[in-house]
């Protein structure tokens, strides 16, 4: 490490000793080809965290502002100067570095192009490259910085993915990339670089699943209520109460979805337990669509969270709608009318009934919010996995339990009441406790002690096999 | 890199081939001048990392507790035995350094100190240092560090600033930086250092343009409305409401400031789009005025949200307050006392009319708590480039779009009213209509398919140039 | 750094002068013992940052699926071709490894196992391991990453920590996980081990004396106000009010607890300030008790955060309620009743109060929640250190004024009332108004400005020492 140039020994003879002389290495210029946007910003980034910038210009001298203490040169310049070319040109104009090729040899380009939408070309933008100039190494990565967060230093921990068939370009890339304050994955060889490229389209993909779950349900429990209760009145009692969609029945919906989008959310989990009880083991993989569903149980989550959030809002507005002073306006002067002598006696049933109800709903969003807040990546990345767990799996089991009760103490009264089932059809409220009812039973039996015994060990690694117990279960219990 | 000395390679012979034989280089001790809070926490953190540490101090043995695991010398022996000196010390301190030259010379210090204020020196503390021991090499930074987070361990990813003239000494410095989890970005030269000692007394410079645009159009509009409401019925007649102040004029003034802001951080987007279909270009620069104003759109959109979040808390404690009920319980007795048959008819019309409102205000404040949480760093971090401009520009827009409806709505049947103007001035929302409607309007406007397919082409790089079109235009057009 | 061996020169000549050759050195492969779900994870997760990776398997044809890209040989060929081998073994199977001890000699092993509980083992695992293979050189370290973490690639900027003998063997380890995205802290030698076997066993250490105070409070309050309030009422008046147990005592007890919890929080702060001054010296170091207080106050603010937030929920469902609403029909039909020419008359003084008392809350629990959401960890770690100190020093002392005052309205006209003292006891909020008081009366007089200039010198470093004040002060105050 001690080994320098003879002539920056000479120039700065205190300094000799200094380990960092890899520093010097590194001051070999980086190579910038175009002078866009995208372009302008890597420089600025670059060159602020210490490296040397030339830019790749085919008229150097009028190509507009660029980030001080870079230089400018042409292309045949610049790709002389450098081995690390970063390519930030569309690839429709690639065309151009085919005449660079005896420049280009032996260079690493790094490809950061996109595309506006996906499969518009046969062949993904870095295979394309490589195409024309075979005689460089083309590593694809870096597409998912924007222009807007080099330029805001907005990268710090972000990650980025990096593919090429060379080992050593995707070290130089890496290591760039690295002082940048980005964590570098490896995607392995260049034929990756079509998903790479794909990668900036991707429009939340995690949450299609879910999203689509919670827009069906609430289609349905919407319709379902809606034929219930303001068809129902308008056809058996010949009441107009459509004004009810807006706001009462939202506020029926909301909180449905948001109990059974919760319960569908832990659900996955204790199905995933009675496949590992029956099966006497963790080693085999779970069906498909358990995989994908217990991959999107956080969006779920935070959909439920999201339900939650409105019903809330919902119930705290109602006093101050039109409707409900009214009613309790025309109640009062109903109760004068009629006069009645103890006009609305106080029934302390209704009083706890009604305050249980709510102090439930309250707890419940409590811990709804609770569970929001560990799943933001900064909160959730500062806990230990125990604490993680326990918040997640505990905490929201408890938030499901404490949810349900509130659906159950909504109806408490009203199970048993044949008015409830308008044409024969449930109220909304009793069809949304069916899931989360049926979790929290099933919960409770992965809970009994001998059961949870065996899926702790299965958990541990133990395997029920008949034949072979003797001879793999000792090997198999090894792995952490 | 295989190379070690002899004497470790016969103590630990199986380890020869280890590669992170630089870590037997960086064995060397860091050196900390100053034992006081902040040089106790670096030499911590520093130890905590696998450093050596040797601290330097005037009297070795008697300077308190320091971390355990650091050796303590005499600033000589100390300046001898490191290379790399971390100055803990008040700038006021430093002349005693003067007096180390020799032992100081072709070392790199780093001048971590701070002022209490702006430019109460005349130069910069890392100058003076550098002035006063020429022979050794000073660099700028980690001040933005404090002992508390050190201590705390509190620095992953965070990002620390350097500069100097040497880049060696730079890049050793870095090299610490990055070990302890720090992102380091080099800020030039040590004329910089100036600017790094102001950093950590700056407080919001970001915010301030926002918080003063909000702060002018509360004391505007709360004004405004004090004298079209409280003043004007005392004036008129004779109507002391001027309890109104507290609550109900804040919830008049939350909401209107919280959409004229709103408004005002998508208003610039709009501006820039037409310069860049007026001019044909991208690659112009934006009037200051305009770059300014969209470099704070985020902290704008942060304050409408707080605006916002008070508007709903006003909103829902509505109905508890002293004024309304007692206005609906005399409006009871009112109506009992005259004796109408049909004391308070349902208007259907205004229960949708309410409804409707009410739905569009918590659809609208959903989408700005979604927007807020998104522009938290590590939530917005996590996204791709175009989910992120999903989500801040398209349901940005949707949000401005709903939150607009919710102020029509508001007013849907007083527009024409003439008693709505009185003193011959219009009510504070229909003022602050005026914004959010222009904005959405000139966004419709760049939506229609014709101007879109050119923004989208100039945004892509195209230009119209008249004259130099063939010339110039394949050119530009290939930087992305 | 530029030779390398002839053959790869041979093979790649043109790429012979790219910086990262250090690259080719580290294409030896990383072994992992172990194929369970850590084991997978792990090379998974090695393999994406473009390292080799060889399985040591028992039966390498039957051990499940593996990473794509991954190698998997015996346990004796795996430790033969590997440096570094990651023991992802329970440690009930650490015996296994006794057998290879001639294949280990000199090796790295990683112990990364944890236990299911604290203490069940005389000795730590890495330690027992070290025992078992005394030939090998034992690291203990990343045994708080999950499985879970390391395949959904949730490790970046995550702290890891590290101990062993070795500082070479640490290094090497240290340097895969930075190139993980991890930060590593260096906890010392192979004696911490347990400390960092308990680790991820922790639940919440910093969570338990806040809450436990939170509890202890929450308790106090309750059964104070449940005597004070039902029992009263039941004993006196004869009146069953018990269903208040559930919303409206909840509803006085929460405030209570958040405003305590929030005065708590900034009274250690203002104690340590007496202290100082006291003292005389910022070097001396405080009492245990004080540290410790003075290290939870984050977890205090975020419970009476909670408490607050609760608080909050509470009265906004107040007029949804039964005995709410019960309460206000049977007013106005009262009122009725007893035919009253005025029958509820509108008192201004009372509507001021109120509404004070209701914005007072409304800003308090804006800042409250303004405050929480800069301790989120990425939000905080965006500030400057003058920023982060403004918020939550000064920003905390105007929320902590601005609750204490809501309390003190609530209360306003009750304070001289006899009424207000049933048997004998002050009410609930005159209670929790105490702390608070003292806090902000202590914090008015270190602000004064004769107090706040001593203090300020205080923390600068000056001492009050009156025999060597010529000899110590000039010295202790040059640190920073």
């Amino acid at each position: 490490m001690t080994v320098t140039s003879g002539v920056s020994e000479e120039a700065k003879p205190e300094q000799v000793t200094l380990h960092p002389l890899r520093g010097r290495v590194e001051q070999e210029p980086l190579c910038i080809f175009g002078t866009g946007d995208l372009g302008r910003s890597l420089g600025l980034r670059l060159l602020q965290t210490g490296c040397r910038v030339v830019y790749g210009s085919r008229r150097p001298h009028s190509c507009g502002p660029l980030p001080e203490g870079a230089e400018v040169m042409s292309h045949e310049a610049a790709a002389k100067a450098a081995r690390l070319i970063f390519i930030c040109v569309h690839r429709e104009h690639y065309t151009f570095m085919e005449t660079l090729a005896t420049y280009l040899k032996g260079k690493v380009l790094v490809d950061l192009s996109n595309n506006l939408k996906k499969d518009i070309y046969p062949e993904a933008n870095a295979v394309y490259l490589q195409r024309l100039v075979p005689g460089a190494t083309v590593v694809k990565g870096l597409n998912t910085l924007s222009a807007w967060a080099l330029q805001n230093g907005l990268l710090t921990g972000k990650q980025v993915y990096l593919c090429g068939n060379s080992t050593e370009a995707k070290q130089a890339v890496a290591e760039v990339a690295t002082k940048m304050g980005l964590t570098v994955l490896d995607r392995g060889s260049l034929s990756a670089a079509r998903d790479l490229e794909d990668f900036p389209l991707r429009l939340f993909p995690e949450w299609r699943l879910p999203l689509r779950i919670a827009v069906s349900l609430t289609a349905f429990f919407y319709f379902y209520l809606l034929i219930r209760d303001v068809i129902y009145a308008y056809v058996e009692q010949g009441k107009d109460i459509s004004y009810r969609i807006m706001v009462s029945l939202a506020n029926k919906v909301f909180p449905i979805v948001s109990l059974v989008m919760l319960s569908l959310c832990y659900l996955p989990g204790v199905i995933a337990a009675f496949f590992q009880l029956y099966r006497g083991t963790k080693y085999r993989r779970f069906p498909n669509w358990l995989d994908r569903w217990m991959l999107c149980r956080k969006q779920m989550g935070l959909i439920a969270l999201g339900f939650a959030f409105l019903h809330a809002i919902h119930t705290f507005i109602i006093p101050i709608r039109y409707a409900v002073r009214h009613k309790l306006i025309s109640r009062v002067v109903d109760e004068m009318k009629n006069n009645k002598t103890t006009p609305f006696d106080f029934d302390n049933t209704e009083a706890w009934g009604t305050d249980s109800f709510y102090v439930l709903g309250i707890l419940g969003f409590f811990l709804y919010v609770l569970l929001g807040l560990t799943s933001l990546p900064s909160v959730g990345g500062s806990l230990s996995w125990r604490e993680f767990s326990f918040i997640q799996s505990k905490l929201g089991h408890v938030t499901l339990f404490i949810c349900t009760a509130h659906g159950y103490i909504y109806g408490w009264n009203k199970f048993l009441r044949l008015a409830t089932y308008k044409w024969y059809t449930p109220p909304g409220y009793m069809l949304c406790l069916v899931v989360p009812s049926v979790v929290l039973v099933l919960k409770m039996l992965i809970l009994l002690p001998c059961v949870d015994r065996t899926l702790t060990r299965i958990r541990q690694g133990w395997e029920r096999t008949q034949s072979s117990e003797e001879e793999t279960g000792g090997i198999k219990a090894t792995n952490l």
